[in-house]
């Protein structure tokens, strides 16, 4: 059995990953040498390093799951007050906030703004292997210009135990996004499992699909071609339902993709969805979760 | 955010279906005005409109998935006994006839003769999502010539919820077949999963099976190329036989795919499963379900 | 329906299978006469016959699901003693030794040194087929030159069923191996599933993976392109390790894929694996399973 440098296996799919030469340990740089202890984790908390720690593991992996399904890249500005987004996707269609305040996260030691480029890239990979109550760390190291994210078991930095991910934090151009004031003649918050099977169904007919809010029934509908179409409607007393209010009769089209790339994972931390929309205006949604919140506007289509 | 008319997403796959223009709201067309109540589950019940209840989604999702697996288009031919069909795939080598009685279906209003050509394709989509307990209602109207398929909970039309799935009626050409009459020396029920497992084994190895029943065992076949072999066999005594009458020893091949798309869905409404053959003749198999049965014909090969 | 020689379906699959022409049916063969009873399971028992029987079909599947992931053929030596296989992967960068003693199985019958050249293709799809209780047994034909599987429900070849799986014996040149004797200063048994999770996320960064060993803490790194790295790391006392035992600080680089094609389907036989490796030495993992043991060398890569 000889030595390989570059061992090959006969039925390697084409496309794979380019090997790569080096392994740098993380967190065994250059300040640390060789068997000396990198403080809690193996990093050195140096005056620029920042930690904050999410207490369960499940949030922060469905929150970042459907940003990543959204974008390839966003600056995360992480400030005294807490962790907030704001995003265009790349087809320019869909707008995500996020907002998360460092008063519900543990050991939130960021004190100045601090504006994190991550590629998404990668982190989704690294989420799907989140469990629901590991404990998960984020961290800032502006001297080397690197984020880290700690998987901890729900023991913490005591348990023996961690998963660190660490990448560049990278320098990101966005145009600066206001955030739209509408008002909306329709506002329903209704159940999220309801919200995406009708959206999925819809979804096999169409990439569009048609919102039809009146004030005793709300109804989704999706048209394929050759005259086949799919409708789905609740009447308002429906207990998917839990806050039904809407004003004289409205009706728009939106792509569905984009909204199911964005909410499926949010259904892991929220049991509702608050839909708002208009005739030819965007649609947001609004999600609530334990520790933060999240809206999402997409872009009206034009029948 | 701009509006968008034809937004792009980056990673969209090829081969996407095309988008559709112009949603139209089923069961609000043209009879129906804005507002106006279009009568139970939004369609208008005319004289030419006729429904037929299923009881339970169950037996509608999976026999209408065994159909979809094998044919592209049928015609129904719904009347006063009830729904029946009689279609050959488009290979040629297979022959399925249905026969639901109306007597053991809810709210059977049809009085003449209808004759509902149908394409599969989007119904095949509808049928995963159709949940054992809920209803289900066919619906035909023939002024405006389409089908729909009504899904409701299992409150039925007073559950405050619907999903309407429209397609226009088509003109299928269709030769008339007679039914086979054929008397066969075996003729055996068995265990439904152990008969599908079975085919699912010999599939692994080849396209064909050979079915070899004697009186005492009856024994399923394949060979793959190179000399490999799989053969399962049971003992008639087996407590997976039902019924088990086989005078002498006959042997035949068939085609294992079509066996498979077919039988794989009907294991979810019935336990066991009659099969009939005899040396170079048509297999034969009766699957008898809570509201009728379905006999299904395919062509021996030779070997 | 007309009788049909070869019937193509419209939707079929490239590259599927040629069909086969003539069954051949196993055990039926020349030495057998028609409705003459074949011997238990239909197999003529000769002098040249040879069975031998697992007592259950869960070390047989996976096991096997584990050479077959490796290899595409190879020698098993079975004599009195037992089974035995040390075969070299296509890529020659792996060694696996294979040893189930004789004496753990049920009608060891082998009395001299058979050598059973096997192709693995098609017993991966057999493997996926046997169920944890079943019996699973091994028979050589020496005479006729083929070699079975057999799968018995828990009742054995008392139970009215059996699936027999065979296949020609094949004639593979292998040169012989001598197994290596190493020392390893790193010797650390932990438990299995960690072991495969942590190995499944460095293979989302890279194809390698570097093992770091040290007194008090045991890392496994990789790194993707464009800086982006992960690190799994376990203190020592953590109750994912059985035995820890390093002696200084030990580095080494190992493809990670062909780790898991081994590896993952042992986790359903072994709860622990024993990991042993030296800088720039092959990685030993030894696996115990009830009825006998294997050890996976692999060469290390040079990063």
């Amino acid at each position: 059995m000889a030595e390989s440098e570059e061992p090959e296996r006969e039925e390697r799919e084409e496309g794979e990953e380019e090997e790569t030469e080096g392994v740098e340990a993380e967190g065994t740089g250059e300040e640390v040498s060789e068997g000396e202890e990198g403080g809690a984790g193996g990093v050195v908390e140096t005056e620029e390093y920042y930690r904050i720690m999410f207490p369960k593991g499940k949030e922060f992996r469905y929150i970042f799951t459907a940003l990543a399904n959204l974008l390839q890249e966003s600056n995360l500005i992480i400030d005294s007050e807490g962790i907030k987004m704001k995003s265009i996707d790349p087809s320019k269609v869909s707008l995500v906030i996020l907002n998360i305040p460092g008063s519900g996260l543990e050991e939130y030691t960021v004190t100045k703004e601090l504006k994190i480029g991550i590629s998404f890239d990668l982190i989704k990979k690294i989420l799907k292997r989140v469990k629901a109550r590991e404990k998960v760390e984020l961290g800032v190291d502006t001297s080397r210009n690197r984020f880290f994210v700690t998987i901890y078991t729900k023991k913490g930095r005591e348990g023996g135990f961690y998963r660190r991910f660490g990448l560049p934090i990278i320098n990101i151009a966005e145009e600066e996004v206001p955030e739209p004031k509408l008002e909306y003649p329709v506002r329903i918050r209704m159940d999220m499992d309801v919200f995406i099977d009708v959206l999925s169904s819809a979804n096999e007919f169409s990439d569009s699909v048609r919102f039809i809010a009146k004030e005793d029934t709300f109804s989704i509908m999706a048209e394929s071609e050759g005259g086949k179409a799919i409708e789905t409607t609740y009447t308002s007393s429906d207990e998917v339902f839990y806050e039904y209010s809407v004003q004289g009769s409205h009706d728009a089209m939106y792509s569905v993709e984009l909204l199911l790339d964005f909410i499926k994972p949010m259904k892991q931390i929220s049991e509702t969805v608050t839909i708002e929309f208009d005739n030819n205006k965007p649609l947001k949604l609004t999600i609530d979760f334990a520790i933060g919140s999240v809206q999402f506007y997409l872009a009206p289509r034009v029948a």
